[in-house]
């Protein structure tokens, strides 16, 4: 059964805990996998593929005859619905697209910004129980937007060494260009460095399990990456004015993605927190899922009562929540209160998973508190900047002697001497 | 010497050949020492302290008094200079404050992106011979911009146990709030952990050797960092028509960065390249850092003679340089080819010392083929993006099926059912 803890009461130091990933204890593994892709390359992929996945692979990209097969493996409404979904997720996002800007100072100095999009991107799409459609729209759309030119996809095979056809419709229907039968340490290492058939990338963007996220962090640098995912976690915050039986329902949508999820509830009224509490307990029955619901629910999630909505608010900045529901009847006032979360659901027609399919915004956010120091997959994540600056003769000549003063002072006499010979002429 | 290389006929893996960071090496000194700061704080950081800056540190944190001697030690022309650099960069960085934005969609849905401030960073600024007040602008004014609430700047001490006082000043003028003299790995494990001293921050950032690359390596995803940093590097792309000493002193000005610096000429006159060829060895013995530019130059400088300018910013646009300088006649038109650099300085009166002290734009570039994938350092590094999504009931009633359908594809049939439930009433 989910706890109730009392806030100010009970010890913080709970209140405040949840799952995160340590990921050290495979770096070993997971280097000697990256090497050996590098070194071997497709080679070393068919290994892997036979030794973790269990297929052997012939060829290791999804060719156009098992798209068209996907095609007709999907159900139609369901085509519909994830077109319909690509479409709510593109126009959220055409929103996040920037031009860069140039700016022409005294002296005819002009400085500038330019945007352009990263060239090759490749998009990890875990497999296994958390097959995920929705999340290759949310990775692919972006990048499709900030107008990326090759957009590279890697999921591991199933047990057929077939890809998830609904996988493959949503990479068609979100603009992947190619996607590969690869997974674990070993698509990082392949994407990062390419290898005879995948092309390396620039950046590498999606969540998965322990080995990516260790062969993300061991690339970084060569290549870009997004964030290290942990485990994914929900905040409520609701008055006593609400159905006990949809915040119950909210909080195991999270509680059966994985049983490290957590799913937190904070509440201004204990007799609510106990009816939240019975309602969880029926409707876990009820779930395909109620195995991995019921060990998250027992093990991570909490309901915390508090005084009031402010506390409230406070202790949800405190923890940064990947997603907070503010199940409240004057949402907006609270959300400006908000300093640290990945996605806010406002008000109590707005359950977390209208976001994680449909209303548009990414689903792809921070988790373990990230949300203190990053953001939601956005366009931002798949473009980059270059500046520049333009001078002219008279305006370097009025600059010199101050270039001069602050490059000798730093000891760098060269940089110095780059400004004063232009000054001789 | 220089070497002179011919584009098509000289081997083009020597072309794009050029210093890197590899960072596992010190992988197991660096978690150790991080270790040792989590569980030991201050006592540890000044064990190390200690152990390698040689100084026995009562207090880790700089003091007001010590403020105050290092304006009364710093030239006063030199203070001034500080201040223009400051407002310089301030004048640039502020065009790149973004706000967020909220739209409005049918049956009454709100969507939007809030942006806020990283409310903890911590700026790493190394010492040493590398020990750069400019760097300290460069990364305390974005930040400030942003509206970071603490902006902390760890900084290793020099022997007398003190800091370098045009750092102090540099900071001060920036706007930094504490300074702590601390470095190393240890200063980052401190960040991010804290210590009794040291408050914990978000993100850190700044430039370092390889331990305090290795361990922001280690550190990421508990706080964000900005990227791994490598040895510094120009490409200049030049025709004929300039002053051989100019090309020259800019090269130079790269080299005497370090020893793993490259500085690169591409041009497409064989004479030209072999004068600036020759006025490097001219300029090289006026320096106060000639040994290590002879180095830098000999190992890893290089004039990429081709046909044409096209081919030259081909060659750059594969390279994807820190800095780029395009001395041509021109600038603005070139500009438009650049795929990948970090900053770009345009025709004959920008050498790039200009942009590392004085114009505006951000000296913290990607170094090492990165600017494929990042940017230069901007107020963005410092701000974090929150999602909103707000539904009416009518606007959720239209948008159930879909939901429903598209999580019970995915097998999260709880997440289909907090759709349903609401439906239900």
């Amino acid at each position: 059964m989910i706890k109730i803890l009392e806030y100010g009461k009970d010890q913080n130091q709970e209140i405040f805990s949840r799952g995160s990933l340590e990921t050290s204890s495979v770096y070993e593994i997971v280097s000697d996998i990256i090497k050996d892709v590098k070194l071997n390359k497709d080679k070393a992929l068919k290994f892997y593929a036979e030794k973790f996945d269990g297929v052997v692979l012939d060829k290791l990209e999804v060719t156009s005859e098992e798209f068209e097969e996907a095609f007709s493996l999907v159900d139609e409404e369901l085509i519909e619905t994830i077109k319909k979904a690509e479409g709510n997720i593109r126009f959220f996002h055409e929103k996040q697209f920037r031009v860069g800007f140039k700016m022409e100072k005294e002296d005819g100095v002009i400085l500038g910004q330019k945007i352009s999009p990263i060239e090759n991107v490749g998009l990890y799409v875990p497999g296994g129980t958390a097959s995920y459609p929705s999340t290759v729209l949310m990775d692919a759309v972006p990048a499709k937007i900030a107008g990326c030119s090759n957009i590279v996809m890697v999921t591991p095979p199933m047990k057929n060494g077939k890809v998830n056809p609904a996988i493959l419709v949503a990479s068609k229907i979100a603009g992947v260009d190619r996607v590969f039968k690869i997974g674990g340490a070993q698509a990082i290492g392949a994407l990062a460095y390419g290898t005879e058939s995948v092309p390396k990338v620039d950046k590498i963007v999606g969540p998965g399990n322990i080995f990516v996220a260790e062969a993300k962090r061991q690339v970084f640098g060569l290549v870009a990456i997004d964030v290290i995912a942990g485990p994914s976690e929900i905040l409520i915050v609701a008055d006593k004015d609400n159905n006990a039986k949809h915040i119950a329902c909210d909080l195991l949508s999270q509680a059966e993605h994985d049983k490290m999820a957590s799913a937190v509830l904070v509440t201004n009224s204990m007799d609510f927190a106990k009816e939240v509490q019975k309602e969880i307990e029926i409707e876990l029955e009820k779930l395909s899922r109620k195995d991995i619901a019921r060990i998250s629910i027992d093990n991570n999630g909490k309901i915390i009562v508090c005084d009031n909505l402010d506390v409230a608010i406070e202790i949800s900045n405190a923890v940064a929540p990947e997603h907070l529901e503010l199940c409240v009847n004057e949402p907006f006032k609270y959300l400006e209160k908000v300093k640290h979360a990945g996605s806010v659901f406002l008000g109590k027609n707005c359950p977390e998973a209208l976001g994680d399919y449909y209303a548009g915004p990414n689903h792809t956010l921070p988790t373990n508190g990230a949300a203190r120091f990053s953001s939601p997959l956005s366009v931002d994540d798949f473009v980059k900047k270059t500046q520049f600056i333009y001078y002219t003769e008279k305006a370097l000549a009025n600059s010199c002697k101050e270039v001069e003063r602050f490059a000798n002072a730093e000891g760098l006499t060269a940089h110095a001497r780059s400004a004063t010979v232009r000054g001789e002429r």
